[in-house]
Formats: structure tokens, C-alpha cells, sequence
């Protein structure tokens, strides 16, 4: 049976989060019904991660087991039709060989954080983005991120819910970008904790504020302890934006 | 009576433009029920440039009089509170000397027009870019937008319900940029036409399209006639940028 893999941007506004919920809508869901109206099959759509709800996804990869034959090209189009008014978009499609797995072979997974620092409350972007209304450091926030930076146990930054294995990750990238009133913070691990951005994020924001010191966020580190946890950001600001196959 | 200079954003998807209208909500309107409600006065609110239905503002200039005294940061921070949920922020409030007209003192307006040049629907900006399918050359849209800078009579890229004396305008800036599958198009002048902005990205489009020729553009600025407008781009794309005063 093809494989195809789809790269999907959504919105996660009106969603519970990527994974079939049975109290409410999800990406998972709206996809796997517009194959259903396509194809008459109940395929399962696996994805490279699972975001809560209201986190967004500019280019997350997923696949999904078809027998009807049709021209990868024919099954995006087809499936973009199906699936308004939700704002999902499939941005691309391909035939992939049956060993090639959306979660289990993806070898890295890259976010974005974006951060409107104003008062004045959001208007296009309400909901895209986290309005932060104290003034942050974004120089402060940067050195903070670099205690994050390598091989840790990261269980501070671990929701309850995680169902990882293990708490130790390896975060590759944790970089800090302001332009203007716009901070965007870019994280990129071979697989993240569930909440783990958000957590790191929130508790940046602190060191932004001048509530932590960046010395503040390497004890929240090595507490090893959910307690010692600053602030967990909201979803708003979260997009899913790459990830990456051998 | 204190004068008090207002930066806001918007987004236009609600509204029926900037203007106040009998048949549906304005953002004019928004603000001036806001102000009412804090002080009492039926205020009006004059601005740099009037948005048609669905065109958004990232720092449109308004004014407005009242009596009440009140500092502009808590006028401001009385109006974000008061406009909510409507999708319209005030960025900054000033008190400005009486004869600062945000309309008749302005010298110079600004917008960008967005294009996300893509086959899959929008998702996030939907409402908030013009998604077009076809593939766009944006070096021959560049020579193109070449031929309209300058002065010249627009007649062509203008509304039928323009109410300018003259048709001529001197366009100071039309530039377009491209960023992977976004295409920006800067226009700024002193002043545009009704629909100018719009009509211009139009036929800058069939340009990109390949359906124009750069000379095509200029011979439909030639004609001086509406008729001779190849394509009105829909209002999604267009943003008020930016006003400059003396």
C-alpha cells in the first residue's frame, strides 16, 4: 500500500492540538476525515509531533497509508478541497517508501516561539503570538537560553502528562531574536518533552522581565523539579516549523 | 479642547473599512464608540487615510478633540480596554498642538501589499494576504512597477467613486520584494487615488503572471482609462503602513 507524506500547515486556534481528541476538534481528525471523503479508507495519519492545543504548525510532516491509486499532485489538491473552511493547508505530498515513518524517523524537530513585546493589545495576530506587556531584555534572555543549550534532564520543563522515557534531551538550538517589538525564540532538538518550549520560554520571559536572573534559570535547571518551574508560556506563540529526515 | 494624535492598528476583516457607515461596523466607529463610553463627548476621529472594507492598518494616524482632561496614556490604555474584542489597538496616544490635522498635516502615507504565492489555501493569513496560484516573476513585477513611479495621471489604477480633484499623483516608491513564496510590494506617495494601491498590485500580478508585459503596464497608464485596468488585487494583502507629518 503507497505511503504518502504530507508537509501541513494549520492554524491551531480552533483545535485541541494535533492528536484525535474525543472532546473536540483536532488536526488529526480534520485530515483524516477529508481522506476518508477522498478515498472511502479509515487511514491513520501518523506526524512528526504532537502539539496541545492552540500551538500551530508551519511545515509539520505526517503520513498516511493509501490503497486508492492517485498522483501524490491529485491527493493534496483533493484533500486541501476537503478540508475548508479548516484552516489546514497541505503544502505538499509525496510518495515515500514504506519504511519511512513521520514520528520514528524524523531525526530533528525545530520550533519557533514568536513574542509581540507591547502594551497594546493584538489584533491580527491574537492568538499567534504571545503579548508580553513588561519590557524584556531580550540580551538577558539570550545568555539565559545558553544554560539550556546541550545534554541535560530537563524534568523542570516537563509537563505532567510527558510520556518520554527519559527527561534527559539534547537541545541543539536556543536562540533569541528581537526585531523591533517582535522576539522570536528558535528551538531545535532531535525531539523535545511535552511542554518543554513553552516551559523554556516562559521561563526566559522571567529573565526578560528582570524576575530571574539568568544564573536563576541554570537553578531551575539543576533542580530537576517541576516545582521550580517560573512560568509556562501559552500556546499562542508556539509553531511547529520543521523537521528533519536523513 | 486638548487635540490628542492616535497610532492605531487594525485588522480590517470585520469591518466595512475605516470609514463610518450606516450598514455595518467601521473601525472610525469602533474608536468613536470607545471614546464616548470613557468620556461622554461625541468626538470625531479624523484620520491620515480611509481604508476601504477588509484593508488593514499597522499604524494608521488619527485625531481626535476632547474636553475631558486625561493624560494620553491613560486615554490610551481607556481605549485598548474599552475596544475590545473588536480587533483595533492603539499603539501610541500624544497630545498634539491644535492645528496638527492627521489628515490635512499629513505629507506622506505608506502601505505594503502581501502576497503569498502558493497553490495551498492560506491558513493563519487568511483574510490577511493575497494567496495567488500561479507562479510570479517578481524581477519582471519590479521592471514593471518602474514604469508607474514618478508623476503621472493614474486615471487607470483608479476607483469610479474617487473623489480626488486630479488624477495625477506622484508615486515616490513601488517596490517589490521577494522572500521565498512572499511577495511584498512597498508603495508610498504623498497621497494615492481611491482603489490606486490595489489596482497597481493588480496589474503588477498579470505582470508576474506572464499575461502583461512591463510595456503592457505602460501603455494601460498611457490609456488614462479605467477600462484599460487589468486586474483590481483583492483587499486581504493591503496594509496602511506608515504616515509622515512635517
Amino acid at each position: 500500500m503507497p505511503r504518502y507524506a504530507l508537509t501541513v500547515e494549520f492554524d491551531g486556534r480552533p483545535f485541541m492540538g494535533w492528536q484525535r481528541q474525543a472532546h473536540g476538534p483536532s488536526v488529526q481528525q480534520a485530515i483524516e476525515d477529508a481522506l476518508f471523503g477522498i478515498t472511502g479508507e479509515r487511514a491513520v495519519i501518523h506526524a512528526a509531533g504532537r502539539t496541545d492545543a492552540g500551538v500551530h504548525g508551519l511545515a509539520m510532516r505526517a503520513h498516511a497509508d493509501i490503497e486508492k491509486p492517485m498522483t501524490p499532485f491529485r491527493l493534496m489538491e483533493a484533500l486541501n478541497a476537503r478540508l475548508r473552511p479548516d484552516p489546514v493547508a497541505i503544502l505538499d505530498c509525496a510518495i515515500v517508501s514504506e519504511d519511512w515513518h513521520a514520528r520514528f524517523s524524523c531525526t530533528g524537530r525545530a520550533y519557533v516561539y514568536r513574542i509581540v513585546n507591547r502594551r497594546a493589545p493584538l489584533t491580527h495576530e491574537a492568538g499567534l503570538a504571545w503579548r508580553v506587556i513588561q519590557p524584556l531584555d531580550a540580551d538577558a534572555m539570550a545568555q539565559a537560553a545558553g544554560a539550556l543549550i546541550g545534554q541535560h534532564d530537563f524534568t523542570t520543563f516537563r509537563s505532567a502528562h510527558c510520556q518520554a522515557q527519559s527527561p534527559v534531551k539534547t537541545l541543539d538550538r536556543l536562540e533569541v531574536l528581537r526585531n523591533g517589538d517582535r522576539i522570536a525564540i528558535h528551538a531545535a532538538a532531535r525531539s523535545f518533552l511535552h511542554h518543554q518550549v513553552r516551559s523554556m520560554v516562559g521561563c526566559l520571559a522571567l529573565v526578560g522581565m528582570g524576575r530571574w536572573s539568568p544564573d536563576d534559570m541554570r537553578a531551575a535547571l539543576n533542580a530537576r523539579d517541576r516545582a521550580a518551574l517560573g512560568l509556562n508560556a501559552p500556546p499562542d506563540g508556539l509553531y511547529f516549523v520543521r523537521a528533519e529526515y536523513p
